[in-house]
């Protein structure tokens, strides 16, 4: 069993890096609070005897010696990034949660066939350089590094540039380990777990995902003198977008979600009819055939508003991953440690993206879920109880000793 | 008759301060590049052997002395400033059209019997601080001058503060001139003269407005991991009030007009559903009964549209007048002055908000429109013609003399 106070006050430590102003934290990827985080959790992890091994893409591996080296390692992790107004445990559990199965291991003094690495992938979030799962999608192949160097943040320094900055580009070429399996201890960041009363969620599948970046342009004219007649309004036009966008993913209730984050809109003055908005379309959906229909008629959707209102319109894919189906033997690894902990728990079905999705890609991948509080995440009031990370890391410790084997 | 050629080449010299980044100006109130162009333009006024006082809200009067000195003069101008994204034209044309009525008295060495004063309002865009025709709108006793210089920009710099920092806080108490008469000639900033091949608008009347500052506040969530009913999604709020102005201003075609113009969305991150979105309503109509029957519908939609939603909602008025009458003498004025010059016009009237409105309010007032290409303005596109800014200047000319007197 982990130690739960533990896990709690290395999680408290964690969160003071990159503080938010609300309560949760804003420890953005490649930023000098993601380096201090970097530097902290290196500390701890030394401390408890692993060896670390950093890649061209920032990605922190740490190794905990196996009794038989040779063997490819069981992998467990997550991510320390935030979004610009995260929580304290999105990522950080299960990075964290990974740390206290070690000090659990090396508590209980116990040897594992496999060698064991706790992995810390650099930015999961994709808030400050898109697309999200940006390491962890080089290491799988999804990726070419130099492309995803050049992903540029809102102010043009690239991804290349900012983690040489801080200081933690390595030198292990990125995705040449051997991987025996990975598990990825994460906070269900919805509402289900919750509101059934269960302790673990037993992650089977993915949501696959399209990011949309879409570009009105009409003419921006004064707000008072410009018939309505004669306006092209691109406001007008990203109001109608939003609201179809909404429609299309409850046209498919309950298995897509979609919505509308993250917009500009110019010239932005109080009486001028906007003439050009930027703005991104998130769309979800587990089945690959629901996600695609929602795109094409969410694309086919944009161009008759555009028509409708005389602007011009584009459509640009800023990010996409197809549904994924975890490995049925770590899956059913995660689902018999819940059952002989006697942890509450469910099959579930991951709504966010996470690094396992795209190292499913390249090894036998499962996650494990722990409840959120009202399933708020991606905001700083995210919250969870020790009891529950405690659970988690539970579940996460016996999930990978069994497969490690002793 | 008016200079043409010397007003254009005034025009285009002022338009070298503040430029654009599109061939427009970005000269907003009380800006650094706003005390140039008031340097700029006393020169020419002293020049022309005007005298100047300044008010407390830094309103610019220029005298030019009358036969009978003890009569109220006779103003006429408009304002200097301009959008963050302005014309060269909205505001200046009444201004230096005015300057070449002076300039052009002084030529011909008439001497009217009212003295005659050439004004540049300070602020009255309002974009940089709400509400436009902040410094018109103390003269008229709609604001007190005490709460107009606390008005503060994006940055929190207050009216006061930056008046005094460009040095133009002058010391003559507001709004207790007399005035026997002003005229405001401006470009139309619609289309409707330049559709019909007009070259003179007679103003009439002026809309009324309301700008409402609408706050709406769900919950900022996951957008992959919490379920679509379980959202409170503000962004979705604000697009359907977004349609909904848009249509509440159509049902009253063609005497309404209305649009949402600056927005705000918080985080603002690709994959979370919006939380928080401030924005603001622009609404407009020439009659009272039309405006307040859009203000009752918008504020009851947006409370039925919170409802729905699980929003919290609030409504704040930053900006209001009444619609406009304008003096009927003055309007008969302008009316003749286009008729002797052979000027084609017709009358209309004004969709924004100007200096004159405010002033009719204290003293006969009336204004001159001519065409703007495609009727754009609050963009650095806006365009005239040289001919347009000519024949505005010479129906302001002989409005002006006729009320003057020789
Ligand atoms: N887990 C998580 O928030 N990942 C970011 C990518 C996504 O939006 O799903
Ligand atoms: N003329 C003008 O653009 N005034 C600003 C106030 C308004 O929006 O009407």
């Amino acid at each position: 069993q982990t130690d739960g106070d533990r896990l709690w006050d290395t999680l408290a430590e964690m969160a003071r890096i990159g503080p938010g102003v609300a309560g949760g934290n804003n420890r953005q990827a490649l930023t000098d609070e993601d380096g201090q985080a970097r530097r902290l959790f290196q500390s701890w992890c030394e401390a408890a005897g692993l060896s670390m091994a950093v890649d061209t893409m920032g990605n922190m591996f740490f190794r905990r010696e196996g009794a038989e080296p040779e063997l490819p390692p069981v992998y467990m992790g997550s991510h320390l990034d935030t979004q610009p107004t995260g929580g304290k445990y999105d990522g950080v559990l299960g990075v964290l949660g990974a740390l206290e199965v070690a000090r659990t291991l090396n508590d209980a003094d116990i040897r594992t066939r496999h060698p064991i690495v706790v992995v810390n992938w650099t930015n999961e979030e994709g808030a400050r350089f898109a697309p999200a799962m940006l390491a962890s999608g080089v290491f799988a192949g999804l990726h070419e590094e130099a492309w995803a160097k050049e992903r540029v943040d809102a102010k043009g320094k690239s991804f290349g540039e900012e983690l040489r900055r801080i200081g933690w580009e390595g030198d292990e070429p990125v995705g040449l380990r051997p991987i025996h399996a990975l598990f990825e201890l994460h906070i269900e960041q919805g509402p289900i777990l919750e509101d059934e009363g269960i302790d673990i969620g037993v992650v089977t599948h993915g949501q696959g995902l399209y990011w949309l970046e879409v570009t009105l342009t009409g003419r921006d004219t004064h707000t008072g003198s410009t018939p309505m007649l004669k306006r092209r309004n691109a406001g007008l036009g990203m109001a109608r977008v939003t609201e179809l966008v909404h429609a299309v993913a409850m046209s498919h209730q309950p298995h897509a979600v979609g919505a509308v984050g993250h917009v500009d809109v110019y010239p932005n003055s109080r009486n001028v009819v906007p003439g050009r908005v930027v703005f991104t379309v998130d769309i979800r959906s587990p089945d690959k055939v629901v996600l695609d229909d929602m795109r094409a008629r969410i694309e086919a959707g944009i161009a008759e508003i555009a028509e409708e209102l005389g602007l011009q319109s584009s459509v640009e894919e800023v990010g996409h991953f197809d549904p994924v189906a975890f490995d049925e033997g770590c899956v059913a690894a995660v689902r018999d440690a819940a059952g002989k902990l006697g942890y509450s728990h469910r099959d579930i079905v991951s709504g966010a993206g996470h690094d396992a999705c795209w190292i499913n890609r390249v090894a036998p991948t499962a996650m494990i879920f722990c409840p959120c509080v009202e399933g708020l995440s991606h905001n700083e009031a995210e919250e969870i109880t020790k009891e529950w990370a405690k659970s988690g890391a539970d579940v996460l410790f016996h999930a990978v000793v069994e497969t490690a084997g002793i």
